[in-house]
């Protein structure tokens, strides 16, 4: 937080530009300039400046509009290596402390980023692991080795390091984080992809030492799309996963520009500011909401609605799950929420159930969000997550694919024709009023847009609906990380039941639509902020494996956390 | 808890006697008294001693035997009023805060019960109210009034009282506690009738004011129940509600007998010891697991699967709803659990289906327990109550009864002939077995025997069945104290998708009978230990309105908490 406290730099900021301009020329980007300095905004809206500042003296920030918002952002890509040298100066060693989905990315990314910038020499990037894990052969395997002093035992690792890049699973950091505190050296950085060790500290009531700097970097995307766009990136400048970046702490007065070193080094196009504590709650609430829990809620009432009200099972799955991973995940990939009720509802009837959906689902998913959220914000959520964790000797994870409708689906999918997938008006409905609801419930609470649009459209529709497109949502909620998969767990038979309740009564009761709510759909600035934020993501789309709509990314999900 | 910590007066100890004998005369039951100070049982179990002792000088202590554990109580009964004068000797005034379930009938027992020792001129009963509640008119009604001094200020009453028995909700004593302990006299004693404020504090790392007594009095019924036996009592002697205590700081050195006298003075036939902390982790874990939130998940869960294999949709309440509500609880409530399938699955075929079932409910209901047990321990379920309240404005709580199955339900009541209620043999296998994990899990946390048996089996099906076989479980659910109806909302959908999820799924692959479970379930203590405590209950029934099965109490539910 300090590195935001002190004076904006606004000399600083070399453009002003909408998101939507962002892929114009710097020359336009760069006329309007000036207009920004003077506090004019090339739009209508009301402009509100930036909450949180980027305190760098290295790199160039430039203030983008999100929906009449104002926010600072850093332009990364291979033209800026040449600025490591400065922004590391004061780092002679790295230490990427485990081996999960985002540890290989990165230590790979930072060492050859180093490499080019001419640091090979200068900065060491070794991997810190428990002696007796089996990662110790992958790390070897890409080099990474006892030899050449760049593979080492945890605790040695984070003793000699400057730069500690804490990327073990939650559940160790909420167990190891004293004796790893204890390790590191005075004048250190802590750096964190995930603000959840926060929320630990903050439920035990713990504090960071105040001789370290404290700062997250975390990708947009899992390990693997973060090291393989990197490596496009070679030949496509530009090319990576957006990341959100934080100052939670600032020992030495540097601790910005080794985070922004950091970001850069990992081939992020832009990064965005925020909080530790930010990123933490709208990371873990979102995963709880639309991107798992909430859509898994809505499949099971919603199939078990269709099912009860005559539809055969197969068609229940399609004009369900099929019906919102395909056509709808696609149409707000491509064109925002606000399309699928203008292009894919094509007749009025269709757009009167769909809002009439939208009207019975807002207000019921809108108060689980709200309940989740507070869970998040309070350290409850949290503190449950690790008691779990300590129970999982005693009552282990159970599977749950084995449903009637997940069997249902694996012969929908085997069977799939992409073009036939039904477009059912009252799942649309449902689903953009929990994504609405979900995105207000943020906005509420004090996030930026640009957090609330990856949190909750940008993850879905890119990331997360494919993979459930190609592999069902029952198996992607089994084959996250323990944080992710315990929360939808514990959040989807909740919106299940608030929907089966509350939203579907109020469909039979035949409640109709509510004008203003239908208002407030129709005019939202979030319609707005995601064209703004869509038109920040990678210019160079993953290969997508799974041969469906926009899918950036693959085989694994990204929930920030990584992977077990 | 300081009052147990001195030496157990075991030369108090008037009785031992396993509560299978206690309606035989009191000479039987001394006769084994000697046995039990050498050590020795009756029965050929090992016993165990008891962990809290009763610290009194005023009454006397029984010691019993709960399926071979040892716990003290203190047997109450109208006999023992003429040493009211002792146990109150530092009392001069009593406050009752509050007018919900609780606080009338208290203050009335309390009044005549002071009446009948010949303490009514030296010890006053006060309500004490906000002047603008209408409550107020209510108290007037059975003679509290300003003109007498017996009805005043909330504050002014709790600043002049003795003993303060705070009888408002949860919610209430959540946000008032820090003023109404500073009302307090030095040297007074603060009175509760459920721990919830010790966990509030808890999770506020908030402490009691240590120059008061902090006690508790918890009738193991209805604020209706409590006036209603009493007044049945001065005919009958001994009839009236069982109730919990505990001394949870004792600054005085009399807090233990001032806790007796208002728990004889209530009119309980037997006082059982416990702590705060013990009372309010069973109550609120209870009332969320097979009390309300458990069985609620059951009957949604079993419902559908029965509807989804082809039974019709009237059949499929009965053989869920109907048959828990009425044979399998009116069953457990006159002859254990155990009978449920000793004598309710009349063929091998039931017997084996209810095992079955049985073996594949029990760990998935007990994963629930154990979550659910970690969560109020830990206070997280109690911040989301507070929580949860502050949001009512915003989001209230939605009726949960308008579902097709609810709406099934009706009917099904309104044509109900008792005796032609099905026995389904999975139901009852799936509701033993949740019954059964609860029961354990409390036992594993350290729960006694009486404390168990009253959450888990008698307050179920001689107090909540009842009332949900007269109007259905949605109604009651939606019936009960926001601290209940919140916990049956967050965990019934949690009970529901683990049982179709995990056990259901089993019972489809024909996983078969666990026959370690299966002997545990039958060879278990607790099936002694509930018929111990059943014996425990008041010799006489209270009236029956809706006509059913064993029901002792009417019109409301008791958690404990009152209503709203």
């Amino acid at each position: 937080m300090s590195a935001f406290a002190s004076s904006a730099q606004i000399a600083n900021c070399a453009a002003k530009a909408s998101y939507g301009r962002f892929r114009k020329s710097s020359k336009s980007a760069a006329k309007t300039s000036s207009s920004s300095r003077r506090g004019l905004s090339v739009s209508a809206m009301a402009v509100k400046a930036p909450e949180l500042d980027i305190n760098t003296k290295v790199f160039t920030k430039e203030m983008v509009d999100v929906a009449g918002e104002q926010e600072y952002i850093v332009r990364g890509g291979r033209d800026k290596f040449s600025l490591l040298p400065a922004a590391l100066k004061s780092v002679k060693s790295i230490g990427v402390i485990g081996w999960g989905s985002q540890a290989p990315a990165q230590a790979q990314n930072f060492r050859d980023s180093l490499a080019e910038a001419g640091l090979a020499d200068q900065i060491s990037v070794s991997i810190g692991l428990r002696p007796d894990s089996k990662s110790n052969d992958e790390a070897r395997k890409l080099d990474f080795t006892e030899e050449k002093g760049t593979l080492g035992e945890t605790f040695d690792v984070i003793a000699k390091s400057d730069l500690v890049m804490l990327l073990i699973s939650d559940a160790a950091q909420a167990k190891m984080y004293p004796r790893i505190l204890a390790a590191m050296k005075p004048g250190s950085t802590l750096g964190l992809s995930h603000g959840f060790l926060l929320g630990v500290m903050k439920s035990d009531g713990a504090e960071f030492r105040n001789d370290i700097n404290v700062v997250l970097v975390a990708p947009k995307g899992m390990g693997p799309s973060v090291r393989r766009l990197y490596e496009q990136g070679k030949e496509v400048n530009g090319s990576g996963i957006n990341a959100s970046f934080a100052v939670h702490q600032d020992a030495t007065g540097d601790a910005t520009d080794i985070a922004l070193g950091w970001s850069i080094a990992l081939g992020s196009p832009f990064t965005f500011a925020t909080t530790l504590e930010m990123e933490y709650r709208s990371d873990i609430f979102g995963e709880r909401g639309i991107l798992l829990g909430g859509v898994h809620g809505i499949v099971e009432s919603l199939y078990r609605r269709y099912v009860r009200n005559g539809m055969s099972k197969e068609q229940a799955f399609k004009e369900t799950v099929e019906c919102i991973t395909g056509p709808i995940t696609k149409t707000i990939s491509t064109k925002g929420i606000k399309a699928v009720y203008d292009e894919l509802m094509t007749t009025p009837a269709m757009k009167e159930e769909f809002m009439k959906a939208y009207s019975a689902a807002y207000a019921p998913t809108k108060d689980i969000h709200y309940e989740c959220y507070e869970e998040v914000q309070s350290t409850n959520e949290i503190k449950s997550v690790c008691m779990a964790v300590e129970r999982f000797n005693k009552f282990p994870m159970g599977k749950i694919d084995g449903t009637e409708m997940w069997k249902v689906g694996e012969k929908v999918r085997a069977e799939r024709v992409e073009s036939e997938i039904p477009v059912n008006a009252t799942t649309a409905g449902v689903y953009c009023a929990c994504m609405m609801s979900q995105i207000d419930t943020l906005r509420e609470k004090g996030h930026s847009f640009s957090e609330v649009c990856n949190e909750s459209v940008i993850e879905a529709v890119d990331s997360l609906n494919p993979y459930m497109h190609a592999r069902g949502v029952a198996y992607m909620v089994d084959n996250c990380s323990y944080t992710a998969r315990l929360g939808s767990r514990k959040w989807a038979p909740r919106f299940d039941y608030n929907l089966d309740q509350r939203a579907y009564v109020d469909l039979d009761n035949n409640k109709g639509i509510d004008k203003e709510l239908e208002s407030q759909f129709l005019n939202s600035t979030a319609h707005i902020a995601i064209k703004n934020c869509c038109e920040l993501r990678p210019s160079v789309d993953i290969s997508v494996q799974f041969g469906v709509g926009q899918a950036r990314e693959i085989e694994n999900i990204d929930m920030g956390l990584g992977k077990k």
